[in-house]
């Protein structure tokens, strides 16, 4: 990870000698648009292209490039004390800036975009954080983090929440992991999680179960992959048999999303892969379904015509094409037709032996 | 507690008695409206009141009743087995009930509801449970679960989770606690959790803290009153300054919500107290607003004249119709203007002592 501070101080320097040389300090920022995305399996997320725009001072600018730096600076404080700050805290922080506070929330929100852009960096980097759920974890995996206070080592034991979970913080960069598991199991929701966990699966199959609570949050998809890099696990996404499964949720967290594309390279999943429900499953394991909506409907259709990753995939568009096809969708709990246990002790265990995932 | 089995026992036997005795058999179940509701301090929820429908046995009623009577012995099943089953299980685990399989999962809902109000239990009670988050816990406070698997006992210390947290399971009934903490703090979002967290509030107030992640889920409310009961501890609510933080969420989890009336007697938090931000914190604490929403506005207007909890607190009303008459609304993070450790230095320390709660 690059020294952030370095990197701020760089940046502002360049400001301030172009400014003693009397030349017009600007700033460049790469555009992030889906227009300026490709996708390349090797690289493994939605990656931003050339594309650049140089933001000068001038008259029309001076607003944003005052606000830009100060959050610079603000950054660089937090680093040096070791807090992290939400986007609404800055924005309020803001307010003692004079000229340079910021008319709206969104108006912040987008000068912190332009910062992770222009250095490149993640926003946990910079030290500010997302207000919003990381997930939760059971299973054999021991978290290694630093009590708030004292500095000191602590390790978690997530085989010992009982019918509780470990809730992921939002930022997760200072932690570290030890495990003996052979995968990491993604699931979309939380009933599903306290299913398996009342099923014994993770003791049984050896594995790390994560409930993502819907499309997962970037912490979630952070502490995934940092998780899955540094212990060389396997991951397999477990969600509903719909658009909003296969393209908000798994799509999402294998390679990230088209609007925050600078962002893609740390909040994807590239070793993720689709374990269900596929529409195949429906035929398979007799399953309850329910008719696809309009929504569902248009949403399919336009992934199989627009989105990088189910174009490049020749088994996605089969398996999206099937889905039109039979004009329906399942949820994760149909297999409980087939009784509570049925999903743990007979779907998993045969879709894990069969490797037929989806890419 | 109800032994919950006896209960659905001694219904079934009612019925099967009838039909033996050649008696059209029947069953009774309260009200459940708005309509059918009242609030008193000492009861400290709404609570349902007298009304009651009796439904007997015609052609008409014949499938609710027959998925009455299924779902009862679902549920026996389920204690039986130790397991617990989410509404979307048990709608289709009985896909396989022939001519009563439910034509709807709202359908499968509202039995599950007339059977809650039948019993006067609560779901968690008869082994169904909600598919949703249960908030995150940290601060000076032992839960005591079991093991799943080994049934053997669990402490989990919620001290010593670093920058994670507890993550509060969806049935709670069974968990026991242990704690010297002065108090609970529930507060609304994660960011603020955080904040709080990074503070070390918890250490330095030997408190709990609560992230109830919005309108707390029923698993956060039953969390919070069983921990408040056990250990009498008070509870203080920390929330936006809005009509969704006033009536949505305090108000929810303190005396309950009118459409749900038969549960509020175990999910409200009567020894709930409302810490701010208040209308009146905006003046001295000179904190940046934003200007109420037409919705708001009607929300507020409509609480005063038809919330029975509003309507019963003097101090409620005032200050209601004080952010009425200001037009504005405020968010915790507010309290970043004097700097992001304010909160925890000065703002609650400063609301604590002075006890000015609102009811």
């Amino acid at each position: 990870m690059a020294d952030v501070r370095k990197l701020i101080d760089k940046h502002a320097r360049d400001v301030h000698q172009r400014i003693r040389r009397g030349v017009k300090p600007s700033m460049t920022l790469p555009v992030r648009s889906l227009s300026n995305v490709r996708y390349r399996p090797a690289e493994g997320y939605l990656k931003i292209t050339g594309k650049k725009k140089v933001r000068t001072l001038t008259v029309n600018t001076v607003k944003t490039f005052a606000q830009t730096l100060r959050m610079l600076a603000m950054s660089k404080e937090l680093i040096a004390t070791g807090r992290h700050s939400t986007k609404r805290e800055a924005y309020y922080q803001a307010y003692n800036w004079g000229a340079a506070a910021f008319g709206s929330q969104e108006e912040s929100a987008t000068v912190m975009d332009d910062i992770e852009a222009m250095l490149a960096v993640n926003r946990e980097q910079i030290h500010f954080r997302a207000d919003e759920h990381g997930g939760e974890v059971a299973g054999e995996l021991i978290v290694i983090d630093r009590d708030r206070r004292t500095r000191r080592r602590i390790e978690i034991d997530c085989t010992r929440f009982g019918s509780g979970a470990y809730s992921v913080p939002t930022v997760v960069e200072e932690l570290s992991f030890r495990t003996k598991a052979k995968f990491i199991l993604a699931v979309e929701t939380k009933g599903m999680f306290e299913r398996l966990q009342e099923e014994g699966f993770t003791h049984t199959h050896h594995c790390i179960l994560v409930s993502m609570g819907g499309v997962p949050s970037r912490a979630c998809r952070r502490f995934i992959r940092r998780l899955a890099d540094e212990k060389a696990l396997p991951v397999y996404v477990f969600t509903d048999g719909d658009p909003y499964g296969y393209f908000n949720i798994y799509r999402t967290l294998k390679v990230g999303s088209g609007n925050a594309a600078h962002l893609n390279e740390y909040f994807c999943v590239p070793q993720a892969k689709f374990l269900g429900v596929t529409p195949q499953d429906i035929i398979d394991y007799e399953l309850p379904t329910h008719p696809l909506k309009e929504v569902d409907i248009k949403r399919a259709r336009d992934a199989i015509k627009n989105d990088p990753f189910i174009r490049h995939y020749k088994a996605w568009q089969k398996a999206v094409e099937q889905m039109l096809s039979m004009g329906q969708r399942v949820e994760q709990q149909a297999l409980a037709k087939h009784g509570l246990g049925f999903v743990a002790e007979t779907y998993l265990p045969e879709k894990l032996r069969s490797r037929a995932f989806l890419p």
